[in-house]
């Protein structure tokens, strides 16, 4: 039988009781595919600073180097909001260095308007209606996160820096994963201004003609971030780098408007992978058991697919979410007068395996 | 009498024709407030490529030296875009050396859902119903876009940079505007990640303590793309980096569903300024005397109020813009029905005033 090491870092806010069903759901699911999962749990942002000071202890990386992929919570709140200062905070102090640690360049993150929810976008029924079902793949290790920075009194600096290969290997990933949706990359940059641009687009370019069955097409930052409100339908697989794919996965979550939905997988190349819910930690509805755990669920299914390649089984996870969905046993973040709780959304998903 | 000298640089695409209507409207205000418009016409962006070789001709920069303000059109278009490298593309060629050469460091961008036209925003009408009013204050001089860029055969940079100065004169304009709105001014950065958001939110927090009766918000650019259309009534004043504010004045923008009625201007402390619609040349309907005049009318309102003080006559214009939409009297990018032309939307907002 084939045996997952997994680390477990539930985080802060709902994420603990999201990760619960998600782990009962893996439970099932290796059952029943006939593979097992050894989870291991350990701290991780602001409930590891309160622990330790600080935010990615050692101990919980020393797990992570040990383990076949990370399974991610959610991370952060006001307490450590309000007392630190922005590069303490709990999300970034443990996402980047993870990030970093396991060069974790690239960021899938798929964002959909389902048909039957469509009521959930914030976009006018004239568009939502039409569906939209994107994939940003977002570049994760390099650009201007992680340039050589600084500051004086009277000034500061960032600097963004992109390598040929840096925007090879992640333009492969997009490329790659339009060949298997609906064969178009729509590459976002800012070539009239930035030089990191002008290089980026040669590179897509360049990559480009080993997919001749793959439609590229270049679109600047700003005319993206307007075009993805006025017509999201348009766009199958955008290719960004780390600080417009922040922005643009952002908006997209906005515009799928059910945050509560979308997973992301952050992966290196090889098998290993991190896997989290695109929403935040939610501390305003933690522990009142109304959290919606999809989000974190549909992650364990990417973990399943992309870094154990137990395919059958992420996809009767996703086959099962889409039943429970379209029987209505959602959270109220979905339905605002439904009374199904956490715990509720989780058992429908294991009973629809 | 008053005498005003401006710049007209109309430009490509709508440009000609949409100018066309606000300098009859500069001309009828002028006669009816007791001032006079001397308007000189200079090449610009592709027609000025076209003619001279350059988007940017001397002579042009030249009449604008020697005028009071200068009133720009729209400038490019699928031609030069197909033929030209991105840094040499009309509308970055052009706009690029202007903002420079006037130090035009200040971007206004004002975006609104008008509660009679809250169908033309892409938001469900359960969020444009509220309504929306938000100015972007947009640092236009500084950061990425002029920082020290360069390339090799592997590898490229761009550097953004900011200065105590350049931050503080940007957020006094928005703490200034948000005196005169509702007091709000919402601050936007990657401080958990960029050396310039660290010192951007310091210099701003300082400024802040000089309007003790603006409230001051920060937030990450990425949360701010999402809640731009989670909640945009929540807005009042953005104040952004140059990057930053391309991207987020764009997606108001497209909030806001009217790209044809919405004007800025580019100001630099003085009584100069630059002021032009917030929408493209849009080469495919140029010619067809079907394109909205209204955001170019709008945006020769600016100019008569920041540029020459000229507050009363302003008014009459946005006053006699009101009416007209509301008359019904509109382009198709309005209403798809309407039979109304260019040339009607400007003589009606001339009969209103
Ligand atoms: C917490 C922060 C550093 C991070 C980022 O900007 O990458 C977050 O916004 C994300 O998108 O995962
Ligand atoms: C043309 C381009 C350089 C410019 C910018 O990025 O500033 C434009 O997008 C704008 O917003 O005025």
């Amino acid at each position: 039988m084939k045996q997952y090491k997994i680390a477990v870092l539930a985080g802060d806010g709902i994420g603990p009781e999201v990760m619960a069903q998600a782990l009962k759901v893996l439970d099932v699911v290796s059952g029943k595919f006939g593979f097992s999962i050894t989870a291991t749990q350990a701290l991780i942002g602001g409930a590891a600073i309160d622990a330790t000071g600080t935010a990615l202890p050692d101990d919980t990386l020393a797990l992570c180097k040990q383990s076949d992929a990370i399974l991610f919570g959610s991370v952060g709140g006001p307490k450590w909001t309000a007392s630190l200062p922005p590069a303490q905070h709990p999300e970034r102090a443990s996402l980047l260095p993870l990030r970093k640690a396991f060069d974790l360049f690239c960021n899938l993150r798929p964002g959909q308007i389902y048909p039957a929810f469509a009521e959930l976008s914030p976009l006018h029924p004239r568009i939502s209606s039409q569906g939209m079902d994107i994939l940003c793949v977002r570049e994760l290790t390099g650009g201007i996160y992680f340039g050589d920075k600084g500051r004086s009194d009277i000034d500061a600096y960032d600097t963004q820096r992109y390598s040929v290969a840096e925007i090879e290997r992640i333009a492969r990933v997009a490329f790659d994963a339009a060949t298997k949706r609906r064969h178009k990359v729509t590459s976002i940059d800012k070539a009239n201004v930035l030089s990191t641009s002008v290089l980026w687009r040669e590179v897509v370019e360049r990559v480009a003609k080993d997919y001749p069955q793959v439609e590229l097409e270049h679109m600047y930052i700003d005319n993206a971030a307007m075009q993805l409100i006025r017509a999201p339908k348009a766009f199958d697989v955008m290719l960004c780098d780390n600080l417009f794919g922040d922005i643009l996965s952002d908006e997209l979550a906005a515009i799928a408007g059910s945050l509560g939905l979308l997973p992301s997988a952050s992966l290196n190349g090889s098998n290993f992978g991190l896997y989290e819910p695109a929403g935040g930690s939610a501390p305003d509805i933690a522990g009142k058991g109304i959290a919606n755990p999809i989000a974190q669920i549909l992650s364990a299914a990417l973990m399943l697919r992309y870094s154990f390649g137990e395919e059958e089984a992420a996809r009767a996870i996703e086959a099962a979410v889409a039943k429970t969905l379209s029987d209505g046993v959602v959270t109220r973040d979905i339905n605002p007068n439904s009374t199904y709780g956490t715990a509720d959304v989780g058992a429908a998903v294991i009973a629809a395996i």
